[in-house]
């Protein structure tokens, strides 16, 4: 890693199973750092579960030092319950970068797809086969720190023009 | 308050407003201690949002020292993107309490109605007519502090048999 190399960790919300990759962008270049499954307890209250979840990302953060995050925007699902769930989940999760300093960028679930696989309605073993791909040496399990993976990655090739974009928008003094 | 009082605090979560009431129980007596909203910033990014939430909720539980929460276990709306945000909200409200090492009770809307006003069906001026009955010395304006001040009477009503029903539980040994 030299000056210019940004750290970036991806996340993929969930209240069970939630998964982190980070990685290095240095330009066009990505490079895998590390990647996880966060389980929290599951017989404990929800208050303590969310506690947990937040921190083991508040670790994960601390240990690896990505200095950018980046989350899935949540998919709304059909079922309300499921959708209260992983906005519990979120709401923790979402805490522990921006506690730490860390700005949190988010991206659809299709733009994500679009980024790692070139098409937005890609399959879930699509995406596994992309980040091993684009990061030869990622060492990871099942889908979700893939997402997580493909989290990071859209976030590095989008995190530029969302910079220029930032510096053209106006900003508003408060009266 | 004597050595036998519990100090409640009642959480009404929300991601524009979060209403807060605590109280002390005695026994069957019921005293007003404060309550208040909280309005985190609106143009903030989400996750700063919900982190102007948690160190609200966190810096008013500090303030107060009560010994246990409760919250309302949330009604699941109709609209999925409104139960994401209020899903959100309330992961990082019940971080800080458990996080203060408070354990969190959950009552559904309809119990808190009923305790409160002895209907499950109340409308919100009959609930903040109640808490104006019961709290006589309670200052509070508007619904989400009466519904906050509702929460925590809930729990003063309910807490010793939750307790006799946890005693009465059968602890598992984690294998």
């Amino acid at each position: 890693m030299n000056g210019r190399a940004i750290r970036i960790i991806g996340i993929d919300p969930g209240l069970r199973r939630t998964g982190w990759g980070i990685i290095e962008c240095d330009g066009a270049r990505l490079v895998y750092v590390a990647s996880g499954v966060i389980t929290p307890p599951k017989d404990d209250d929800l208050a303590y579960r969310l506690s947990a979840l937040f921190d083991s990302i508040t670790s994960v953060i601390q240990s690896f030092s990505p200095s950018e995050a980046a989350v899935e925007e949540t998919f709304v699902n059909e079922n309300p319950r499921s959708t209260l769930k992983l906005g519990q989940a979120r709401g923790a999760i979402l805490l522990a970068p921006a506690r730490l300093g860390l700005r949190v960028a988010e991206y659809t679930p299709n733009l994500i797809k679009k980024s790692v696989t070139g098409t937005g309605h890609a399959e879930k073993h699509q995406i596994q086969a992309m980040i091993a791909f684009l990061l030869p040496k990622a060492k990871f399990e099942g889908a979700d720190e893939a997402d997580a993976l493909a989290i990071a990655i859209t976030h590095a090739h989008h995190r530029t023009s969302r910079q220029r974009l930032a510096a053209l928008t106006p900003k508003v003094a408060e009266t």
